[in-house]
């Protein structure tokens, strides 16, 4: 029983690493599309949302049949309960990913944009996915911890691009007001996306430590 | 067994009808937080999204439960999944509904805002939802497409309203941009609202007509 117990716990690790790399690849995808301009990229990202949300329900399903028939109890129980919270947050970053790409579509913008410090912030809040799900994986609490305070730098991120692009509003003579707009709505999603990705790692610390820092469970 | 089912079914739409019912109050408090200034509404508007997310369970649970042990065919099973998916739509509009308070926590804002036009789509995209419900509860075809139409209404709110407020960044002599990127913020989190209520009167058309215009069922 507990062998089979144990092959369906990693069954879930895997399935959930899996999920959170298509999150990683959303979020890259969904920046380049805005970067490179290519629509066809933006389109095939939320076609992916779509792939990350039936994984969702897979995942909740496993879960599901993982506390009905073996009823766990004490860690192991924290562990498939932090699983069936994590996958909404990445549920969450999935449609973020989504919500970039539609905006790409939506300006149809063909011109690619150049902005560093928005790619900058793409990769560290996907880094702050990539972490969240391997210290669940490898019940790392100090990696967990880790993706906690990188959120700071996320959020710096979005306040410093903010001010920039509304400074940018103010200065253009033409009527970009519009676009740039948009522009800062992208560095939301991906603040969004590192406040669900700071979730996952309190959820990955409930898992371990049995207690959790701000959400009665 | 079939006036049990009727009693269950019956349930469920009184369900529904709550959750509709605590939306709307979530959107027109949310607003009034934003035009009095009032961070305690504020915070209790993120405290019922809380109550709107325990009610989404429980809808499920009523839904699962009807699935299983009744196995309805036809249009009782079109109700069923219309419902479940409507739910879904309904927790994301107490998302943003939760959104939008904490702009308003966050930014502190205690002068009154006059927003003539954000609270008419805020009045418009509350209606979207209230008549999206009725018309699951009613079987009402043509209010259904009415809502879906309103969307259209609730989408020019948010052009005009971006449009006008990036005129004001561009002429404020002040450092007030990031304070009226919050407004935009909060037109676009009504927008999303009123997207969420067309999912919805979709949903109510196919558990009506059986076909959905855009999503694979």
């Amino acid at each position: 029983m507990r062998n089979r117990f144990d092959r369906q716990l990693q069954l879930l690790e895997e399935e959930l690493t899996h999920m959170g790399e298509l999150c990683e690849v959303a979020i890259a995808n969904a920046t380049n599309a805005l970067t490179e301009g290519d629509l066809e990229q933006a389109q095939a990202v939320i076609e992916a949302d779509e792939e990350i949300d039936q994984l969702e329900k897979e995942i909740e399903g496993l879960c599901m049949k993982l506390l009905l028939q073996q009823q766990p109890v004490a860690r192991d129980l924290r562990r498939i309960s932090a699983a069936l919270k994590m996958i909404t947050d990445m549920e969450r970053i999935g449609d973020q990913t989504s919500d970039i790409a539609e905006i790409v579509i939506s300006t149809r913008r063909n011109t690619p944009t150049q902005l560093k410090k928005l790619n900058e912030m793409s990769v560290a809040a996907s880094k702050m996915v990539r972490d969240s799900v391997t210290a669940y994986v490898e019940k790392d609490l100090e990696l967990a911890r880790k993706v906690m305070l990188e959120d700071d730098t996320v959020d710096q991120y979005f306040d410093e691009i903010r001010e920039e692009l509304i400074a940018f509003i103010k200065e253009e003579q033409g009527n970009k007001g519009k676009e740039i707009f948009d522009l800062i709505m992208i560095a939301k999603y991906l603040e969004r996306i590192g406040d669900h990705a700071t979730n996952i790692a309190e959820w990955v610390e409930f898992s371990i430590t049995g207690s959790h820092r701000s959400e009665v469970v």
